[in-house]
């Protein structure tokens, strides 16, 4: 299992391969070792430090919940230890049509091991139409 | 019009008052001025840049949808040149019974002329007894 980052982009290809491979021993290596860390996924409540986070993920990523997710990058912002990184998510539940999307924001900081995560929060889109253009 | 922001708490305090007055110029006077700039408001699409978030906000502050809010702070995480609060905002409408609560993450960015908004995101919330307890 990886856990040293050297960018925030191998932070978050590990974030949502740890989702693919439902992996959560993966998924909360890539998270900060700290109680400042803050996951906000869709409909749920904030999950605020490494307890609340790992005992989320160890929940979601053991159900039985499918689905395959394509993320599209529609802006990064990046300083010296932390890097902002705004995407589309594409949910594909298997038999069902269609996918869901929502809006999320990774924020990425630079610690002395590499990057990790710090944030991830999911925001509903609006209809289709309304999204920014491919 | 205040257009100099010492702390990430005096542009905080700035975006909302802006809100409260519907000052689309204070409001705008808020944000850095740059293309890297992101707004995401409920159910809207992502608005990116200064052009989008100016238009966006001088038709939002000038129309005649009225409410009141209320800031709680859950949460801060400084860096040298980044600041992030994850806020709830409480919103009431006038004549409305009871109040909306939003989750919204606010990015402060530190530039030669003092910190100003860099990204602002709105996400709901789940029903009230799943949030953080006062």
């Amino acid at each position: 299992m990886k856990n040293h980052f050297a960018t925030p982009q191998d932070a978050e290809d590990a974030f949502y391969d740890a989702i693919d491979e439902r992996d959560a021993a993966a998924m909360l290596a890539v998270w900060e070792e700290s109680d400042e860390i803050i996951c906000l996924l869709p409909m749920m409540p904030v999950l605020k430090g490494r307890d609340a986070v790992a005992q989320s993920w160890r929940g979601m990523l053991g159900s039985e919940m499918r689905f395959e997710m394509e993320i599209k990058h529609l802006s990064w912002i990046e300083s010296t230890d932390i890097a902002i990184h705004f995407v589309e998510e594409h949910v594909a539940t298997p038999g069902q049509p269609g996918k869901q999307v929502v809006y999320a924001t990774n924020i990425y900081r630079k610690g002395a091991d590499g990057w990790r995560i710090l944030l991830h929060q999911n925001s509903p889109t609006p209809p289709p139409d309304l999204r920014i253009p491919d």
